[in-house]
């Protein structure tokens, strides 16, 4: 009933990993994001099922707790005509790096890779903070050396440096906002640091930061001191900016870099000072004491209107009472949060078509 | 194949929740034992699969252990034409009420609800016990607050006060014993306590005995001094017993309740006394050694004898040797233990297809 | 579009179980490798879902931790058309024996195969070690209770005796290796002990054994005293080469076992004797400080090239750097390693498709 035999998306990347969107040239961002839309459409319309992706399967494995990621990808899957099966790493022998190998305990991601690509269609993985062991970057490397010995699409669904399909969901939802302007050229966006006393990953804002300017927009950075991101994101965020002409500004003051924005985009992130590499160990308490004293970083209704009400984007889950007000997140009309909830579903669709699915029938 | 693109009850009550029998009226009740029973009769010709439900996603959320409602539920989804995706709450931030909030540990159910809403067609709960903190009332308004923030229906898998499938199990199961009566006015059902070492919530019997009330039997209700069930339960199942013109009854004696029974139904609870809001704090030491004193209520093949073999119902999984016999479960001709647990089947496909199924195509 | 309605092997063994490959006969070992050999070659020519077993779900308990098991289940399990459903032991009353029930924790057996009956289609059984209480032969009686009480069939996934979907994996990987001769006759199949640090069932080197020898190997177990594998087991695969006229032969040297043999299979298992019922009590200290005084029964390319290049085989996960080195593993060429894990795919559609499938459409 529901059959739709083609698209002109399906099978466009077969076989090829998406880790990050900056592998991806800008081009290419913006084909997902109008194969996005066009399923956004579909989905709307009430086409629940089509068959481009049947027969094939996709492993999700989660080292870190999920809702909106591992329900979206289900859904998502199974909206394609597969199925994705979830899968816990304490319901496995843990997938792990070389250096990391416990006898009885772990196994070799290698092998995991392998055996995995001999079944199904293609692998999910997230990794980032204490199931990296919160050495920065290490998560990132575990989803790299899938990719390495995988002969199926590996997608990264949140680690340690980017989560791409926040921020191609977060991307889709300012387009819609904005009523889908060519590209985000002259439109301010503020990715600012918001309080939390828990201690949470650099990739939301390192790839949404990276992800806008990669589509034209004016990106401004706003974090206290010691909230850095790293260096070689940001230089590639930089270099984004340069090709399009746009700015590219760091700022350290949540009201300044709010004054006039189209769009901000305030979230907690943890001081990177703290871990390794650029700590030599783990100090949570450390990092948790210092990211405390900012406290006053938190986004409030009167804030919003002294900046000029800018749309509100937030990846969720937002923790309420310190990144943000319940009034922001319950009522601020301009907020995106839901939206861009929502439109996880259709970039991960988007990019499962185009990665999973083949061109020839 | 197995294409049966249309049936009478098919969105039926599109987009309603089901929380509780009691919220809707009678003759929906019998509707759905109707529809239930077309489609255990469609099962048993070897209809294993119909598309109503063809691109649709349920989220089952499990704050409790289950074997028959899990099950039940995934492989009932299933045979619909949809899916089913299986969530305990260890495997996300646990959904919270606004005034159970742990930062970084819970996420709000306004906003679980509303992001599942995005992605799926059904969110269906079961919390009760230490996941609702014992106290009698929480689980529930658990699921009402999923039930005000979704924009899909809500399905009440089990909390603290009802256990509504179950209950439309058990009815469609006494029906297929006494060979299809119109209704259940002159039939004697008896909800007894039966003894348990373990604390078990109120919902079956409540909702056992207020459905057989809305189905027009003679009910009667038997426990221990102590175990009494909660007051507004019991003020409707009189109520429903008063429009059919049948009897409602509460006594204290296994025996004297079993005497010339048509059906039995004897099933462990706790004594709410003990837990708040009838006591100041939850007291399981004091509940477990009340419920101690009452070992003598435990279902034997003679005591279904003398009572005159009535049917024996159970929701499972019976506790054997506390509150009923080996002998009993395993070889009581007239036990309809397993019936119930397959008709869980078939009333939940009744209500997804009615529920979460669209009129239109 | 990839309808595939009719197979000579669907439902040729329809509602039977599988236990272990010895409770069939020889004939019937072949067929399921035939079969297995064609959804082999239909997988790879792009056929990824038939239809065959639209509507029936089977149920995958899991007392122990699982990657290749559960997902060339879940995934095979999706490609005939059905699903799978994944239940973890912690996510119901744990099923058990009679003698074992522990009130409000576990859940009869004989209930929960007849309930589960009642739902899908079938049920699948993965217990051993910790999980079986380390009394050999317990997880496969309680494999038996779930095949006792079951109205489905009932399918061995790994238990304290047996891995029978294993060796046939293993089965149709030498027979592709050695290019399809008409049985193993000539071919001599080493079942070695390995060392590994960690405790693991007797199950793989027993069916291996036993499955070869029924396809008509000579078959030689090597191990060092206190290894030896159960009685009964050993006597069955004896007769099972009388029956062909080739050897089978117990040694204890790895190497002398491995001279001119065309297959070899090195693998950890534990010295029963440290456990009941061969000991009083489970003496897993002794055992462990026992084993450790193989570390030389590993496999190096060395030995292999000094075997004369046999074919390596293992089950999979390979303890590295104890059972076998990293440069056996990864670039022995000879390694059928992976080639086993994928047949695990093949040849359980295949015993899935015979015993769940229906002859009559």
């Amino acid at each position: 009933m529901y059959e739709m035999s083609e698209s002109w998306f399906l099978g466009l990347l077969e076989g090829k990993h998406w880790l990050s969107n900056a592998d991806y040239d800008i081009d290419t961002i913006f084909t997902v994001l109008k194969a996005a839309k066009e399923l956004k459409e579909m989905f709307h319309k009430g086409v629940r099922k089509v068959n481009w992706l049947d027969g094939k399967t996709l492993y999700l494995i989660f080292y870190n707790k999920s809702l909106r990621t591992r329900n979206s990808f289900q859904t998502g899957m199974y909206q394609l005509g597969g199925q994705a099966i979830y899968i816990s790493p304490d319901q496995v022998y843990t997938p792990t790096l070389p250096e990391d190998m416990v006898p009885y305990a772990t196994e070799a991601i290698s092998d995991v890779a392998r055996v995995l690509s001999r079944y199904g269609s293609g692998i999910a993985i997230r990794i980032y903070g204490d199931a990296a062991k919160w050495i920065i970057g290490r998560g990132h490397r575990i989803i790299q050396e899938f990719a390495k010995w995988s002969k199926v699409p590996v997608l990264n669904m949140e680690d340690d440096i980017w989560h791409p399909f926040q921020s191609l969901a977060d991307a889709l939802a300012a387009f819609e906002a904005l009523g889908f302007p060519k590209d985000l050229r002259g439109k301010k966006v503020v990715v600012s640091y918001a309080y939390s006393g828990g201690l949470k990953p650099l990739a939301v804002p390192q790839d949404v930061a990276t992800t806008f300017a990669m589509l034209g927009a004016d990106v401004y950075v706003a974090h206290p001191p010691g909230f850095e991101l790293l260096d070689d994101v940001m230089n590639k965020a930089k270099k984004f900016a340069e090709h399009w002409g746009s700015e590219f500004k760091i700022v350290y003051n949540m009201d300044e870099a709010f004054e006039g924005a189209t769009i901000v985009y305030p979230k907690a992130w943890s001081p990177k000072g703290f871990f390794p590499p650029f700590n030599s160990k783990v100090d949570k308490e450390g990092a948790t004491a210092y990211q405390n004293k900012f406290k006053d970083w938190i986004v409030t209704t009167e804030r919003l209107e002294k900046a000029g009400k800018p749309f509100y984007m937030h990846c969720g889950p937002a923790d309420r009472g310190q990144e943000v007000t319940d009034e922001v997140l319950d009522s601020y009309p301009k907020s995106l949060y839901f939206e861009e909830a929502e439109n996880r579903l259709h970039v991960q669709k988007a990019v499962m078509a185009m990665t999973m699915g083949s061109r020839k029938w």
